[in-house]
Formats: C-alpha cells, sequence, structure tokens
C-alpha cells in the first residue's frame, strides 16, 4: 500500500497524462498502466472555460486521483500560484512542485522548489516535489514537510533510465517519507530498477505515450513496477565477481 | 510462442531447478514462475538408480519440458557421452551444451562448446550450447545446426546482470534461432533488460534460489520477462540526452 | 591557464594535503603532482598555536597557493566563520565551501551552501563551492558570484569516479567560470575523463594519500590530468555502434 | 618492459598506422605517440610493386618494429597466408592475426583465429591474436602458443572505450603472455583504465586518427597509457559507497 499525505494507493505506477496522440490512446494507456494517480500539467486546462477539460472528460475521475503538477513555473512564486489555482478548481489537494532550471534539460531548481514546498505546506498542500537526485536537497524537503519527493532517474523525456542508482540509493535509504521516481524512465527495466533499488513508486509519461505501441507498453510497465516491487521485497542475491567468489563484490578497478 | 526444433512454449522463462533450500520451495517456485522448461545437472541424477530423483518425483512432469544440460564436462567429448546418458534415460532429446572453462568464472569453452554441438546436431539432439557473448561464435553454432544459442549475460551464479549489452544485441540481431539469455541475472529489472533487447527467452537459477524468498522472487521474474517481451513488441523510446534534443544521443564523451 | 579570480594557474590539478601516513610522503606527493593549488581542513590546523602548522612547514609556501576549506561546518554561518578565520590568518583569500550534510555519504548541503557563497562573496573572497552534480544549483552558484564551482564526482573518499557524467557534462557546458571536479576520483582514468568532458581542473586527494604509493600515484593522476586536457582539446571520434555505422550511436536499447 | 617473444619494448603504446588523413599527420602522430611498434594491414602494401610503400618511406624504420595484420582473411587459410607473404618480405616475423567474422561489426572469428594461431606458431612466427574479450579463448591461445593476445575493448573504430571491464580482467589475471587491449579505445581515459586493469600495453589507430587533431590526441593516449601503467604499479583506493564505509562496495542493486 502505497501512502502519500492522507491517501492511499495499491498501485505504484502513476501516470502523467500529456504526449499521447489522442485521448483514445491515453484513456485505454492509463487503463493498462493500473495507475491511480494520474499527473497533469494545469496550465495544460483551460480553468477559466466553463467546459470541463477534454482528457478529464474520458476518465472515470472516481477512480483515479489527480495530481496536478506546476510545470511552467520558473520561480516558486509561480509554482505556488499555479497550486492554489489548482486547489481553488476542487480537483484536489494534492500538488506535485515542478520549477525547471533549464529549458534545454528540464532539470528542476532545487532552491525554488524547497521554497515552494516550504509555502505550501504552510498552506495546507499535500505536497510532492520533483528534484534531481540529491541526497540532501530530499532531506531537506522532507524536514520542510513534504509528503513525498519524486527524484529524477535522467533528464524528463530523455529515456535514459537511472543514470545515477547510488544516489537514488541514498535518498531511498534516509526517507522517511515515499520516494517516487519520475521523470527519464526509458523502458520497463528502468522502472523494475528503481523497484528494486526501493523506491516507493514510479511516475512516467514519455515512456508511455510516445511507445509505438503505448497501450501494450503501459501494461508493460505496470508488470515491471510489480516485478521490481517484488523483488525488493524477495531479497535479491549479492553481486559477486562468480558464484565461486566468496563474498560479494570487491571494488575492482572499474 | 517461443519455438524451439519442435517444440513450442507460451511461456518464455526458463527456469533451472538446483540451488533450492528445499524441494517444496523449489517446486512452489517453478510453479509461480511459469516455467515451461525445466533444467538440470545430469550428474545430479542417479542414473543407475531405480528410484526417480528427487526432484523430478515432486513435478508433474506432462507440463514441463526438461532440458537436461551437460553441466561437470570439461570436453567436448564428456559433453557428448552426458547428452547420450540424458537421451538413453529418455528424459528428452533436447539438451543445453554446458562445457566450462575455467572452474573460477564458470565461462565456457568456445571450442569445446562448438565441437560438442557439432557432434550432437549430428546425432539428432535438439541442441541449445551455452556460451559466452561472442557473437561470431554464436553465428558459428548457428551455422552448425544448434536449435538457439544461450549467451551468459554475466558469470554463472554472480548476479551481476548483462555486462555488454551491446555485443548481446548483435548477437540476437544476426540469429535465426532463438537466443535465450542465461547465467548472471540477478533480479527481474535483468530479465526485462534482456527482453527489451529482443531475447527470445530467459533463463535463470541462482537470482531465485538463492533469494530470501525465491517463491515471490520467481513471480517478480515471470512478470520481468512479460514486461520486457511487452515492451520490445511496443517499440520504446529512443534515448535523448534530453526531451528537446532534436535527434537520439550521440556519443558523449563517455 | 587556469584562472581562478585574479589567480592563473598552469597545472589543472588540485591537491588535497590529508590522510597521508607522513609530512614525508606528502611533500613528495605534492611535488610529483605538478599542483600549484593546496587544499586543507582549516580545522587542521591550530591557529591560536604560534607554531606553523606542521604541513604547511614543509612545503615551499611561495610555489603553492593555499585554498582552505570549511570541512566541518554544517551550516552556512560555520562555513562563513571558518572562512573568516582563514582570510583572518593571512594565508589566502581563496576559500572553498564545503558544507556537509550527511555524516554517512559527506555529500553537500545545497542551500547551506549556496547561502555561504553568497555571504562569502559579498565579503570580497575569491569562493569555490564544493556541490553534488547538480547543474541548476551550479547555476545559481555562478550567479551568486562563485569564481568556481566543484562538482563532486562521486562521494568524498569512495573512489568511484564519475558516476554520473551528463550531469557533469550539463554544467561544464553552461558554465562561465572554472569547473573543477572534486571528490570521488579514484584513478587516472576518472581524472582522465572528467577532463575530456571539458572540466577546467581536477581536486582529490584520497586516491592519492591512500594509494599503495602515493608518490607515483601521484605522478599518474597528473599525466592523466594532462593526457585528458589535450583529449578535450583534440577533438575525440565520436562513440558508433561500430565503424561501419554511418552515424554517432543512437539510443540503443540500454 | 614490455616483451612480446624476443622482443622488448619500453613503450606500451602501440599504433596503427592506417586512417590517418596524410603521410605527415601520420608520422607527427607516430612520434608523438612514442610508440615502438607500429601496426599496419599488409594488404594495404603493393608487395609486388618495387617501391617501398609509401608509410614506410616516411619511418625511421629502425625505431619501429613493424607489426603487420592480417586484416582481410574472413578464414584462418587466408590469414597463414598472408602472414607469410609478410615475413617473406623481410618486413617482420611478427604477425598480428586478425580473422574478422562480420563485416558490420568486424568482430573477430575465434575458431579461425584459433585454427591460425596454431599453424603459425607451429611455422616459427611471433604470433598476436586479435580476439574479442572471451577469457577462455585467450587461454585455449596462450595454451596454442601464442605470444601475446590481443582483445577488443569494443568494436574497431566504435570509439566505446572497454564495454566489458571483467571479462577483460579475467583475461589479464590469467594470462601469462602479454595481453595488448585492442581495438575501440576512443579516448584517453579508456586507454588509462585499460592498464590500470593491468593491461601490458594497449594498440590504438581511429582515436588518434579520427582526432580533429592526431597530433596532440596522439601525445594525450601516450600519457594516458603511462599514467594508468603508474596506477597499476601504485595500487589504487578500493571503490567504498562512501568513505565511512568499512569495507569496498558490496553489491547494491545495480
Amino acid at each position: 500500500m502505497l501512502t502519500i499525505g492522507p491517501y492511499q494507493f495499491q498501485s505504484r505506477l502513476l501516470m502523467g497524462t500529456g504526449k499521447f496522440s489522442s485521448l483514445e490512446i491515453q484513456s485505454r494507456a492509463v487503463e493498462e498502466s493500473g495507475a491511480e494517480i494520474l499527473t497533469f500539467a494545469l496550465r495544460r486546462l483551460n480553468l477559466d472555460n466553463p467546459r470541463e477539460p477534454h482528457f478529464l472528460e474520458r476518465l472515470d475521475l472516481k477512480r483515479y486521483r489527480l495530481l496536478p503538477n506546476t510545470a511552467g513555473a520558473k520561480t516558486a512564486e509561480e509554482a505556488v500560484r499555479i497550486a492554489r489555482l489548482a486547489r481553488a478548481s476542487g480537483m484536489c489537494d494534492m500538488i506535485k512542485v515542478e520549477v525547471i532550471g533549464n529549458s534545454h534539460t528540464l532539470l528542476p531548481d532545487p532552491i525554488a522548489t524547497l521554497e515552494a514546498t516550504r509555502q505550501l505546506v504552510e498552506e495546507g498542500f499535500i505536497v510532492l516535489p520533483y528534484i534531481g537526485d540529491d541526497p540532501i536537497l530530499a532531506k531537506r524537503l522532507e524536514e520542510a514537510g513534504a509528503h513525498a519527493v519524486m527524484p529524477g532517474a535522467s533528464p524528463i523525456g530523455s529515456g535514459q533510465g537511472i543514470l545515477n542508482p547510488l544516489y537514488l540509493t541514498f535518498i531511498i535509504r534516509e526517507a522517511k517519507i515515499p520516494v517516487i521516481v519520475d521523470a527519464g524512465i526509458g523502458a520497463p527495466s528502468d522502472a523494475a530498477l528503481a523497484m528494486e533499488l526501493g523506491a516507493d513508486g514510479v511516475l512516467l509519461n514519455s515512456a508511455v505515450a510516445h511507445a509505438k505501441n503505448p497501450v501494450s507498453m503501459a501494461r508493460g510497465m505496470r508488470l515491471a513496477v510489480e516485478a521490481g516491487r517484488l523483488a525488493h521485497q524477495s531479497g535479491r542475491i549479492p553481486k559477486k565477481e562468480a558464484a565461486s567468489a566468496s563474498s560479494p563484490m570487491e571494488g575492482l578497478p572499474t
């Protein structure tokens, strides 16, 4: 059971809803993923428009919990403003803080993310900040009252998988709040590895939405997250140079 | 559907039957894995003994196809002799050729493996040679009539996963026979990656048998193989430096 | 020529002075390294003691520029106080800001490091903050007036080399100030790679001080830094799947 | 001192002579590399032509030992024939056996390479077979009388560096003859790593010939080979998770 603030979830795979070629594909992929938490950029919604936004129309909103994000924000103030808008819309009191610090790499700004998190926690939000993979920043966010941390595996949309498993391990080991690996997942093996390292969940979007077949890829990701979770609980074998080695791998010169 | 010689299988996860702490655990893990092909070292059986060997007793042999291996052989001749014994026992006409070339690394002997494969093909066996990850050797074995090749991900029992995904990719791309990744798998992420690269199946043993909980790890491996297969069919996204990069990753200086 | 604030250096290898088994070995290793900048923890000096500290006695201080660091500081305030002590001692107006955020990993605190850097820049120091490998933080430090940034390759003293070459590349590509790779270097190949990626310099300590033969390892590091710098200037070949590939490596599925 | 058969060399960097844009650049790069052994494809020479081939004209042949290779051979027979031609030309009794098994990957044929090596050893050549990175094959070649083995780091001309440091380590650890890492080196960090792993030498060509500035890259490679050799002799520090870890790195889940 994944617990974030007051909410509980069976599924440990969170799905982004952007970048799909059609709403039909999107809803079928979301279905196959088994996700219970769906993220989306609030700026993609036209909140002034009385009509419910399209992608929400297609979903049975009783089955999902919405996690709007503050994509588009470049400062803590902008992120806070977007979060307030999201809550005012009545959709959810969960917010993914996303303050991008570079338009090419789309890596997040650690300072602004911490500021926005502090403010939003104070205002009573359930706050999930998206960060790089800095273990100390993750701890500072936890101390600031974040309800989960969402370290990136690699740059958003890059499909590179987990660039630095060691720092991710440090984050997981120290965290008393859930760790959701977010950004950069490219394939089921990446998602499985995140869970094997002990992550509490995985959030992904491009890897499914931009796959040639998003619907079957969504199913692959679902299975991989389950597989990785099982492995984490089952106690994997240590890595050894060879079966005959009496101790786990020592630092070979590479 | 995985086709090896005249046989067809739904499952793409092959299980080794050694190293389990008990027959009870073994049979439950095999069950959870969904495997239809079970490997075992013929030398572990006491063929002169009228009693059926223990681990076979526990299994419903109608549900599984047995793949005895020639473990213990250090030469082509020994491998051929063991294979003949296996067939004479009436268990199966499939044989995994395993000729170990080094007692520490347990890496296979490419020369003896090719020799034994040639001989056993000539004698009408269904031959699955276990090899390192040499793409040219894999092709020579195919030319010699092997029915599948079984490249190792890393040393037997090491749990190191896929040390050289490029050479494995070369083997898969060139092969007209099934490629079963064998040896070194440590976690579901490794098994998923093998399938994502296009392998036709994965064989593992220690990763399940030596896990703290072999039964749930077996289930994790089953899901991971399915996840990786789905991803291979679904067309994963290319790796890019960042989402904004217009082309897939180019050779950064590392 | 490496330029940091008002100072210029021929050597791009900076040496830490701690952890050596003897002052004799230390001074010989420093000599072999060709380093012109030496770092040390101010807390190792007994500033109240009228006697010059030992390791400084052995060195011809006209040949080296001292870069005291604030090791031991856990907050921005402590770092600032140590920096002021260092300057008051008359040794140098350069300071390496080091605020450790975790006593196991020894990874730096991004928030406190930025705060201390801002304060020390304002007070006229030449400031070199030690950070993790967050590209956005590196940019924020540059904007705060830092004279160089010192991203870690991996945890201090771990010898793991460069865990995340991509983020290091992002830092280097965006920086208008020198980038000195600091912490985690284990072998000359690591130092060479840092320079090949475009770093302006490398700082190391344990890899030399704890080598079996620190003096010859220091020479190896010196050559490696030169080799990597030459390679960066010489334009390395792109990575390709094979020589016959018409384009640089594209995102293979791993 | 590198000893191959009856010959001894100070330099541990072997240079290929192909692919340079001009003979002028070639000779200057060779000079900067410090190489004492030069390789070239015999087929590039026009042996029937009374004129000495161009690239040999430019070199002071007293300073170098020539190592012709059998590039172009696809079978053991062709390799043997080329080797005999090379010796008949009076250039050298050393021969690099190179039997390519795939025209895309340019990976060598293990079976044909062993056959050719056996034959050429019998005929009194000093034989250096180029192989993939199969540790058992390397041992079989040593048993066949090879005077050195030349495992590839990655495919010829790929610049990918060392794909499988573990198997290279196995080769080096077991070998009683020199191990020269050949093929795939892209940058000085790769060459340094090969030497740190304990290789006796490094052979490269494309990484220098196709660099933007081949002459300065040649110098970088020379320094890197020296740096890696020094590190191997100096006893590098073990890799640890963190400085505070009491034991070298154990098998983290990746």
